[in-house]
């Protein structure tokens, strides 16, 4: 690490890898030959083109994603997504089942509500979020156009385990993989649409990232703004308007950091050993706890507690000062949280292990 | 200019200043103490928001955008504020008044389509685009919401110079300014929605700056997503959901360039000269001639023919062979184009010029 760069643990934006930077940095003037800047090209130039083509291919094949998906490069993040999914996925009931795990959750609901019926099947929010709701797929209806989960719930640090993705037969599971997409290997067949704001594991914020099974698309309502209609990003290959270019360059070279990390296997070796490193000691301290049931804890983000506001303060405030940042916890659950998204390195995660240890040996 | 670099006469995205981009190199690893990049930051660190505030204070002072005009940084580029203005904008009549200058404004029709009537007041198409049409008040509906056009036309050349800005009375003037956006000095108060992506005149693509009066807010139509609201984004800051954190970064950087140059009055002096140069060469070459009527040219994107398609394309491989990039014409038009945005050195329309002379002096 840089010298004077920090420990970020945002939960997004976040740490990038430092030699994505590095590399974007050097770059920054001229890209390969071409003497321009990535931000300076067309998008329609084959510098641009070979990028955007790298990109997608880099997905394919870390993500193992199947011939009969299209991978969209788009604007507007999740919360865009909300309204898009909506509109492009009522086509027969406009009608869906959710499952609410948190605050993405019920954003994507209220979205849908304008379009349709949302069904919330189940939800954690009495207990404040710290499990996913499990459920037995004959409580799924059966006159819904799709099934929305949020895979990894960023705030309050809870996820879809790969095993316990719910089995949705015909009805197409869509699924918000922001805060968790190549962390882990998830089966992309269960699925028939997913979607990820770059702005933890792919790259910076104002790319969205879309998996969308063929099926699925040429069938948006009517009253469907060119823009938003899936079909209009598959014919134009993400390029029907100006896309957010030098985010997808810089999701090409994060791509390509993973494939030298091990592709997606690699990586989730990596955060399985992160983050068992932080809960084993978690669940050993006197001082910090964790606050989300053990079956469906993130890897991406742990929120932990003191059960002492002052103490969570005063521990925030110590390891901000020696290069520990962006600790806070949302409010909506308090304490601390740290991000440890693909980028964050292990070394980051045990150092802050070490300052968590020395800060119990002098507050207990 | 940096050796290796070229003189990149792109449509968009397009040239940036190199001083911006030298500085963004500089400060990928590290912005100031934060000790991360501006791409791995919180959008609501105390870092970013001193960025995004002083992006939206720098394109106030430079705009001279009054008190009752809210300044927006959004995701979707132009093609999703086609959908976003007739969202919003559709309040009484869901109808509006449209002059057709070309390709984004035939888009921005199509889409209102969707929600309403729109009126094609006039079009240049029958010319190529070739010219402003020219109407009189008298001729403009007064059972409109808004009154729409394009100011810069990047394909065909053409503009609506400060003084021919329509008079709308009490009806609002909706302004498509994408690709004149800071080149030279509009006023603003003719206008009740100005909008323009960023990947001309401002910064990276990925971004959209809306700049809209107090009094367009809070009416959008039931069944608008949330965040197609503008009322949404004016009440968040622009952070109601992640904004595109580094392209406004970036745009704050050129701001900050703009105002070295002297602001817009300045730079519009500079690119009066500069396409002053390039234009009276047209008007006097005997190989070279310009394709818009005198009147409505623009400053911005400058299109030219031979008349002679194999000497058009003999010019711009010979251009291309000696680093003076993307100067092919738009399908529609042919020839060449010089898109010569604000961030085009002097130096670099000189050397064009000098290119162009010795071409014609070679293949009269």
């Amino acid at each position: 690490m840089t010298q004077d760069r920090v420990f970020n643990f945002s939960a997004g934006p976040s740490v990038l890898p430092e030699e994505v930077l590095l590399k974007a940095s050097n770059e920054m003037l001229s890209y390969g030959n071409s003497g321009m800047s990535v931000m300076e090209m067309s998008h329609r130039s084959k510098d641009f083109l070979s990028i955007i083509e790298s990109a997608e291919s880099h997905m394919r094949s870390l993500m193992k994603i199947p011939d009969n998906y299209k991978v969209l490069f788009l604007q507007g993040g999740a919360s865009l997504q909300f309204s898009m999914i909506p509109m492009n996925l009522f086509i027969k009931h406009k009608k869906a089942d959710f499952i609410d795990t948190g605050a993405w959750s019920t954003k994507a609901i209220k979205e849908a509500k304008i379009y349709g019926e949302a069904n919330v099947l189940a939800t954690s929010k009495e207990q404040v979020y710290s499990y996913i709701p499990k459920l037995d797929s004959s409580s799924f209806s059966n006159d819904v156009d799709y099934f929305h989960i949020t895979v990894n719930n960023t705030i309050y640090g809870t996820r879809y385990t790969p095993e316990n993705i719910p089995n949705t037969g015909s009805i197409p599971l869509v699924a918000d993989m922001s805060s968790n997409i190549l962390s882990e290997a998830y089966d992309i067949n269960k699925f028939s649409l997913i979607y990820a704001g770059a702005q933890k594991n792919i790259g910076p914020a104002g790319l969205t990232v879309v998996i969308i099974k063929d099926d699925l698309i040429g069938k948006a309502m009517d009253s469907t703004p060119t823009i938003l209609d899936y079909k209009t990003h598959v014919d134009n290959d993400s390029l029907y308007n100006t896309p957010p270019c030098y985010s997808i360059y810089i999701c090409k070279l994060v791509l390509e950091w993973i494939l030298g990390q091990g592709g997606v296997k690699g990586i989730e070796q990596i955060n399985k050993y992160k983050s068992n490193l932080l809960y084993s000691y978690l669940d050993e301290s006197n001082l910090f706890k964790g606050t989300v049931v053990k079956e469906d804890r993130s890897l991406m983000n742990i929120p932990f507690i003191t059960g002492n506001d002052e103490l969570d303060a005063l521990f925030i405030k110590e390891a901000t000062s020696k290069g520990f940042v962006n600790l806070k916890g949302h409010r909506s659950v308090g304490g601390m949280r740290a991000s440890i998204y693909n980028a964050m390195p292990v070394d980051g995660v045990q150092k802050l292990i070490a300052l968590m240890k020395e800060f119990e040996v002098n507050h207990k």
